[in-house]
């Protein structure tokens, strides 16, 4: 069913229907696709996106579960340069609301905020875990934790 | 492999990490999940994200594939407000580049621009179709048709 017992619809030319359209509710900011997580970083849309960005640039994906207008995903912005640069510039980013459809990106839950690292070669790096035993692969605002792993 | 012998990473705290960082290229803009078909219609970020909000609303998806500085998935912007109006207030919207898992979306191929409805039970309408014989879901730039369609 599509809403309407008919249905009149624009199916072509989408490109040029957009502009200056303001909802009943305002003007409203654009979404980013940082979500508040950076916006100088490339983020992938989506998991699809992410995956061939990583294959493709040999660089390992980094996926950060979370929820907007969560409090335990957000916390205070502060300047740390080096590790948005190595996250720039070494690994594929991508931050998703939504599970995937991948259950490998959830090996002890889905729940949020949490972080998977997958390598390039699609490979699921669950060896790679925060600080909390109960939740592998959580973090908490306020957490600023250096985790060298060796591969 | 993560790309190095020992790898350096904040696991945790990412939200208070990603101030003021500034690429070597220079600033960017921020990425829209629009990716330029419309900043004021609520964009769902993933295909998981566009199926669940069509269901939990009730109402149906329309999924966008297209590309990025393609020039005939662009168009010269024009005012048709009615139509943004019907698909930020009737419809789920959903624009992508990587094709999704979802084979359904390719009844007749994988190309881009194509516009593919699904209805909120999750049902992909392939009876909703373009002007062109030959890739049935395809639309070019200069093309405004409307489509009547009964369900």
């Amino acid at each position: 069913m599509l809403a309407a017992a008919s249905l009149v619809l624009v199916l072509v030319a989408l490109s040029s229907t957009f502009a200056k359209y303001v909802p009943k509710s305002g003007q409203r900011i654009p979404q980013s696709l940082s979500r508040g997580w950076g916006d100088q970083l490339n983020w992938a849309q989506t998991y699809e996106e992410a995956l061939f960005l990583s294959r493709s640039r040999n660089k390992p994906l980094m996926v950060l579960f979370h929820l907007e207008d969560c409090p335990h995903s957000q916390g205070e912005p502060v300047q740390l340069s080096p590790i948005q640069r190595i996250l720039d510039e070494d690994f594929v980013v991508f931050n998703v609301i939504q599970e995937t459809v991948d259950q490998h990106l959830s090996p002890d839950g889905q729940y949020v905020p949490r972080i998977i690292f997958v390598d390039p070669s699609m490979t699921v790096r669950d060896d790679i875990i925060g600080r909390y035993s109960n939740r592998l692969y959580a973090y908490e605002p306020g957490d600023v934790k250096l985790c060298k792993c060796s591969s």
